[in-house]
């Protein structure tokens, strides 16, 4: 497998994102962008990268906090999520500054890009969609639905899967029942996928170290279960 | 492709049910137990058995109402079914017929049995395992989640997956939050994939014939997304 770093500006960071691809395959091949939690790119969301390299993908974990930053204190980290909850241009830019970075790689089918994210990374992947760009999915696993503009998800170009603990204290009914609504308004093509049992950061196997499991907690089969939904939405996005 | 009718006595009434399965395959496979529209065991469900059959599995497609009836007027069989969905154990009774029926075929290994069902015959499936009965998994298709024993819900023995249109009039976000406390409360493994768009009916192409498209209408995309969701669930409950 071959590792590129990708730098790029956005939102007046300097970006350093993670390329990920099998070598020596030719023709163009699907591109995904991968976007980590909150606390920025780190072996999480370069572990998927990778793996979606290994079925054939072109991956680029995407860089959140510029110069790949990443917090270990939620504390520190939380104001700078929170103020950008509430300026989704912003959001946009960071996440748009990764697909223009993964669109000039000539290894890329420009017109099979798909973005994926994780808690925060995955409100990024929303936020590409709804600001209008030319992606076929994006994909939010315990991924934060609310937006500050609910009102461009007319814009959304691709299809939209979200996977999301039932018991995310994070994530609640309120907030499902907002994005619903939101989806139905703007007539996207939505998907939500519910896993009984399951609370926040379900994929990441880090998230018991934080010590608050009825918050976050690996779910090896929530895992499962959403990279199985993730790759079956890939095989129709991508299909002929 | 074998065919056999299975007639078996349950809740009184004579079942005449229809098992699906390839010839000439040694050794014992999963069973399924397919459980029909309110309408009755037609052509829908018989088909999704043949495609089941298809896959290897032994399956069952069930009676409802006795005599293979199948009623072509809603407001015929709607008493019917108002009068079931007062009484679960008549409801399990009928479901339970058809297993002990699949359970007695030596082609089965009986310990890899799963119940899906459509409409009402989701119901069906989703009481048979609030009975307690020794089921793998229950996978209910645009299924009527209600339930006059919600607190049998810590009888279930296998796993629940329920596949819904966002938009169905008939199972709405109150009946799927109570679906949610109900599975919950009993530490049920369970996962809820909702389609956007789509409303009751979506797995029947026959449903466009009601002619009522905001309550019953076939849906070619989440037929597919949720046989494949189907099929996931399958071999994650049947592993190992």
């Amino acid at each position: 497998m071959r590792t590129e770093i990708l730098s790029y500006e956005a939102d007046g960071l300097n970006m350093q994102a993670s390329l990920y691809f099998e070598a020596g395959v030719s023709g163009q091949r699907p591109g995904i962008l991968v976007f980590p939690e909150a606390f920025g790119l780190g072996e999480h969301a370069k572990s998927r990268a990778r793996k979606l390299a290994g079925l054939g993908y072109i991956a680029l974990a995407c860089d959140l906090h510029g110069e790949s930053k990443v917090f270990d204190d939620l504390g520190a980290v939380m104001p700078l999520i929170g103020a950008l909850r509430e300026a989704p241009a912003r959001i946009r830019a960071r996440a748009q500054g990764g697909l223009h970075a993964l669109l000039a790689r000539p290894e890329v089918d420009a017109s099979r890009i798909a973005a994926i994210g994780y808690c925060f990374g995955g409100t990024m992947a929303l936020e590409l969609a709804r600001g209008g760009a030319p992606i076929a999915g994006a994909v939010g696993f315990h991924s934060g639905l609310a937006t500050a503009a609910p009102q461009d998800a007319h814009q959304i170009k691709g299809k939209v899967l979200v996977c999301l603990g039932a018991d995310d204290p994070g994530i609640d009914s309120d907030q499902r029942k907002a994005f619903e609504a939101e989806m139905r308004a703007g007539k996207v093509d939505w998907q939500m996928n519910l896993y009984g049992g399951v609370v926040h950061s379900f994929t990441n196997p880090a998230a018991d170290a934080m010590g608050r499991p009825d918050f976050a907690r690996y779910d090896a089969k929530a895992d499962a279960r959403s990279w199985a939904a993730m790759r079956a939405f890939f095989d129709e996005i991508f299909a002929g």
